[in-house]
């Protein structure tokens, strides 16, 4: 199983690939936004695909053609300017969702935030408001499609090792969560069909990854 | 037949309230920012109605309860940050498309932007495309909908005074056009069943309003 990681250079996406390529049945190809990132993605065996999130669908659906899965995992991040929240965290996540549709690739999941309903968008900072609205419309073109889709809302994300101990469940009390278990959840659901159609909020906690995917 | 004006302060707003209240068969319930903003509508004879955008549906439904239509025309304006352009240009509108759900008002007309297709949002200059992105995707929930709606395209807007010539079709010349003169084109839309469902761009042009509208 062929795994498109979109946003693979960003922490999750590292860990992410890093856990798929030691993986016996799952191989990653990379999205990165430029070839100086490839090194690392090189040395893990893994395949890269170089891909501006701002440009065309059909570059994506194309780098898609012959994955079997793609995870989102991409994000604008902290130091770039306000307008790249629309361009990559909603539009970058959209054309990601199209070029699915265009390559007949099925399973999505979703990297989102802890809480993106139009609640939190209101109840947010104003200065992270945007932030959330970007991922609430992002989560919701998603949920619009006949993609076979998981949506992951991790808590507050930290570069601690991970521990493998995690809860997660429709709604959990916010936490923080090391960017490493999440990385180890998408690979549970990569392998668990049942998380299709699932939609979780995940913190550190005191129960297996395994344990507690089975349990959704 | 009373129309909520979303945006009732901004220049088409304006325009648009003096429009419906000379009207024999229509009334503005004008939304506005803060109070300060008022006077000028009560000299109108409308009504007000004061809402924040980024606030929540509840209130712009409430606003809606007894109006007939919906015109959006709000925009967050070339001074306010970039953090505004999704939180008031999309979360904004399609808030309002939301309340005008809950309150059951079929009638929604969107002032958009002259193109807001996908790949207008990747040929805009960087500055540009948050923008053009935010209006896509206001525009695309709009159309995801069962409300009847019409989406205007309005080329590059002049505060020149109107001139009632204009051109519309789907498909228009980039080209500019007097914001007084959209303002006339919202009226003769909500005059006229038959532009349910239609989307076009307008621009200046060497037709009457009413005889273009009657063409779409």
């Amino acid at each position: 199983m062929k795994i498109l990681v979109v946003g693979a250079n960003g922490q999750i996406g590292k860990h992410l690939v890093s856990f798929i390529q030691n993986h016996d049945q799952l191989e990653a190809k990379a999205v990165i936004r430029n070839e100086k990132q490839e090194s690392f993605f090189k040395d893990l065996g893994a395949e890269t695909a170089v891909i501006d999130l701002e440009g065309d669908v059909e570059s994506i659906a194309n780098a898609a053609e012959d994955v079997d899965a793609i995870v989102f995992t991409a994000g604008s991040g902290p130091h770039t300017g306000k307008d790249k929240t629309i361009l990559v965290d909603l539009d970058g996540a959209v054309k990601t969702i199209e070029a699915a549709k265009m390559a007949g690739v099925n399973r999505y999941i979703m990297i989102s935030s802890f809480d993106t309903t139009r609640q939190a968008i209101q109840d947010a900072p104003r200065s992270f408001a945007p932030y959330v609205a970007a991922k609430h419309y992002a989560d919701e073109w998603l949920k619009g499609t006949d993609l076979d889709h998981t949506i992951i809302h991790p808590g507050a994300l930290t570069n601690d090792e991970g521990t493998g101990q995690i809860a997660a469940a429709p709604e959990v009390e916010r936490g923080e969560v090391p960017r490493e278990d999440v990385a180890s959840v998408i690979v549970a659901c990569l392998e668990k069909e049942e998380t299709i159609g699932k939609e979780f909020q995940l913190v550190k906690g005191d129960q297996s990854v395994q344990e507690t995917i089975d349990s959704l």
